[in-house]
């Protein structure tokens, strides 16, 4: 199967997807590495951003892939030599031209206004006219299988055309995405037929979208009939439901029907989140094979299965895709899904407490805590269930105030905070651009003087939940998560309590003993247990 | 085809799905409002969240559906008597029990540690004691289609055992989610013939995961083959990549193959909201049919066609789902999009102001203001720009205090307003559970003594997003929804800033002013414009 990615192109019109002409080059060159045969890098009739990127891609060297640019046949009463779209479609000087034409006569009708002699020979004079400018053309037969149900033979007269005219690929897109399996088996088999028999021996394409949430059966449905190339995005993003996803597709045809294909599938997972880093959008954790869920085990009975036998509740290897297994903290109801769950952390030593720190985990999920994503509060939790847990300082108190006044940009902001580390006492107040950036950089200005290494903190992520509690509106339970970077390490911790000041105060808190806990520090100050003295201090005394 | 709803059982496994018992309540409600046929509840033996929503579910009366409780077959050497899975299962009192029991040899001897004989007459045995028990029983087949693919007469013989024992359905389910259509109609299909042959009429079901992304395609297989029942989740949530969305595949039996559904359909978008909102999970935007962009159009030939013809480029109408045509406000690229956007808002007074609206509308969204589900905010920029706006009261500030110290169980929170209506000052403070609380309590009770029917609001809901900007962390910007009603109405108002104090301050007052304008009262205060004098005043003076 040939595989013609337009993640640069039709994966743009979903909601919220933006790339800079850096990132097109940046993801164009990932798909090359990912062995994607076609990238189709943008429509340069459409917006002066593609004709950017397609300026800059003279200059890159791609390895497997080749270049496509895409744009619509001629316009209705234009000469091709004419015709603006199609001069910038030569303008971008790819290898490859990918022109769409109409398939649909109410489209003809509707959206052109030609008449359907006139766009069959729209069609067949945009093909012509790039062949001989020396282009390879891919014909994208847009609506094709909306335009088949209502008019087969126009629709197959479409095609005709454009494989008579030099067109090396006849693509047939389900543009609206609402065709159902059968329908698409049915049509790409009558195409192939009909093809056969005018004797035009052109390989077919799908292009499926996902209305119906089913883009991955429809592809399957045209590859089954003879279809041998597929058009599709990275992550199925694209306009309204999106596209086919690529990464949703390929392994299925390679893991479970033994297609034979260059694409490297352990590259797929990585590839995935590479693509929405720069989409600038979250990975979708539900998504097939790729999703940080798609291997993620919450119940108790999956887990000591899955760890003995993995084929029990995983229809292929995780590694096969370059994904990893999750065992998830939340409900946590065995004995064994705690000690999987301590393996996979690396804590061995916690299987003795499972029962004990099962049941404080429990009570804190009560209260509003969850601990996905927050595994460095979930070893405090458990050091503190051992025992095992010395603080660094010992807390007396905070202020925040925030106070807004006639004429006032935005409120003035600040925390105050009170610790004890040994026995020297530190009261110390910082602006901030909020109330928790306030308490934030007060927390640590009052700590950083016994424990330097906290001046490398910073904090990459912070979410808040409302939780519905017996309370509605304000009164609620708030969860806060907060991720936090050394620059080499990042880790998660959680807080919740009904006054959000407060749960993220408890997250920060449990940032900065995780930070100090992995660096190996050993809790003091700097008079009772200066820092040499302190380091060779016994763990436990 | 029966519809089986298991979003508060299996879709609670879901990465970050979490619902309170009163959330579990409320989703009960609405799936028997929308007229879904059975409703699995929980998984009583397991958790004892579960067991508390069976007891409340004892005092609901729902109209349609019918509760059921899931739970396993026996164990291995108990009778049935002494199992505690299935006395869980009687104690929640449903008139429906579905009982889930090993198909796969592999997990019969992995999982189970039992032989294969053992396993049947624990299915059966099981079965039986339930129906003895006044139970009506659906079989869940755990693992049918990879059992079927590795011993075929093996799990056929799983299902003649529920079936003599008594089971009404006999549910096939793709439990790891990887099976292909193909697969899926072939096995479902020899499964009906071989009860049929074994003279057992048990209606089949079935249950697929998503884990190829061919949940949708594996129901409608089975439907084809002569299942009547379909077990899925509202919003596919569900373990890894989650269960067949019954919201993505009943669309398509209803307005593709002329299914004859009691479900209103026009409900469906509402009700994935209400789920997703209940679930406190970010709505997806690209699920099928229900979709924020299921509908939304950004490319400019696009919406110019859509607009005159929408079967263009839509493959069912909007409407029949109950969702909306978007035109999203980015790459608005026309005078035509403009008018559109300001028509699908429903104002037709605006079109006159459309291009002055949207160019605010895009400096507030680029600040992290959202106006979905904020109708209320939406309306007050329109007044605003529209030179309608006349004030109920102006501002003079707000300080807001959260005090924790040494020995304190939470911290403490208050807040006081300055504020000025007519030519009385009002300085008053509250407390409150957190500074939010507090701060709307404050606001409040300077009001109420202006503004009477301020005393019915009620913050019913409140959410927080942090928006990735420029800075990391704390200083990111925050945007907060507010939903508030009067017993009567409801409406959704939104503030933003990096504060969140003062983005949630920004919500509570978009929500009085919203409340004092749809009642028609006249701004003013007891001095200047007593109340009777006040309502008598013309709107524009």
């Amino acid at each position: 199967m040939e595989v013609y990615d337009t993640t640069l192109r039709d994966g743009t019109q979903g909601i919220g997807v933006s790339f800079t002409s850096d990132d097109k080059i940046a993801v164009a060159l990932r798909l090359d590495a990912f062995k994607v045969d076609l990238i189709e890098g943008g429509w340069p009739g459409s917006n002066p951003r593609d004709v950017a990127f397609f300026e800059r891609m003279l200059d890159v060297e791609l390895s497997h892939a080749c270049l496509a640019a895409f744009g619509s046949t001629r316009r209705k009463d234009a000469l091709v030599e004419h015709d603006a779209n199609l001069a910038a479609l030569l303008a971008a000087r790819t290898p490859v031209v990918t022109l769409f034409g109409k398939s649909w006569t109410l489209h003809v009708r509707e959206a052109l206004g030609a008449s359907l002699d006139e766009n069959v020979a729209m069609i067949a004079s945009s093909v012509a006219f790039m062949r001989d400018q020396g282009r390879r053309v891919v014909y994208d037969a847009e609506h094709f299988y909306d335009g088949f149900a209502d008019d087969p033979d126009y629709a197959l007269a479409t095609l005709i055309a454009a494989a008579e005219a030099g067109a090396e690929r006849l693509v047939l897109c389900d543009t609206n995405g609402g065709r159902l399996p059968e329908e698409i088996a049915a049509a790409t088999s009558r195409a192939r037929e009909h093809l056969a028999a005018a004797g035009a021996r052109v390989p077919l394409g799908v292009h499926p979208h996902n209305d119906a949430g089913l883009a991955i059966a429809n592809a399957l449905a045209a590859l089954r009939e003879g279809a041998t190339h597929v058009q599709g995005t990275i992550g199925g993003y694209g306009e309204r439901c999106g596209n086919l996803d690529l990464l949703g597709l390929l392994p299925t045809l390679v893991l479970k029907l033994g297609a034979d294909q260059p694409q490297p599938l352990t590259e797929a997972t990585a590839l995935g989140r590479f693509v929405d880093e720069r989409a600038n959008l979250a990975s979708n954790p539900r998504a097939p094979y790729v999703g940080e869920g798609a291997f993620a085990h919450k119940g108790g009975i999956h887990v000591s299965a899955v760890n003995r036998r993995p084929e029990t509740y995983e229809h292929v290897p995780p590694e096969s895709v370059g994904n990893t297994r999750r065992v998830l903290l939340s409900d946590l109801s065995g004995r064994a899904n705690l000690v999987a769950k301590a393996d996979e952390l690396g804590d061995g030593a916690l299987a003795d407490e499972a029962a004990t720190l099962v049941g404080r985990l429990k009570e804190l999920e009560h209260l509003g805590y969850a601990f996905e994503g927050a595994e460095a509060s979930f070893h405090l939790v458990a050091r503190k269930v051992r025992g095992d847990h010395r603080p660094y300082f010992t807390l007396h108190g905070y202020t925040v105030m925030i106070d807004k006044r006639d004429g006032d940009g935005g409120p003035r902001c600040e925390a105050n905070v009170r610790v004890q580390v040994g026995d020297v006492f530190e009261h110390t107040a910082a602006d901030g651009d909020g109330p928790v950036n306030a308490l934030d950089r007060a927390l640590r200005k009052a700590l950083e003087g016994f424990y330097p290494s906290l001046r490398s903190l910073t904090l990459t992520d912070y979410k808040v939940r409302v939780l519905a509690g017996p309370d509605t509106g304000t009164a609620s339970v708030v969860r806060v998560h907060v991720e936090t970077s050394d620059g080499e390490r990042t880790w998660g911790t959680v807080g919740a309590h009904t006054n959000i000041i407060d749960a993220s105060y408890q997250a920060l808190l449990d940032a900065i003993d995780s930070k100090l806990h992995a660096d190996g520090v050993v809790p003091g100050g700097p008079v009772a247990f200066g820092a040499e003295a302190a380091a060779e201090a016994p763990l436990r005394s």
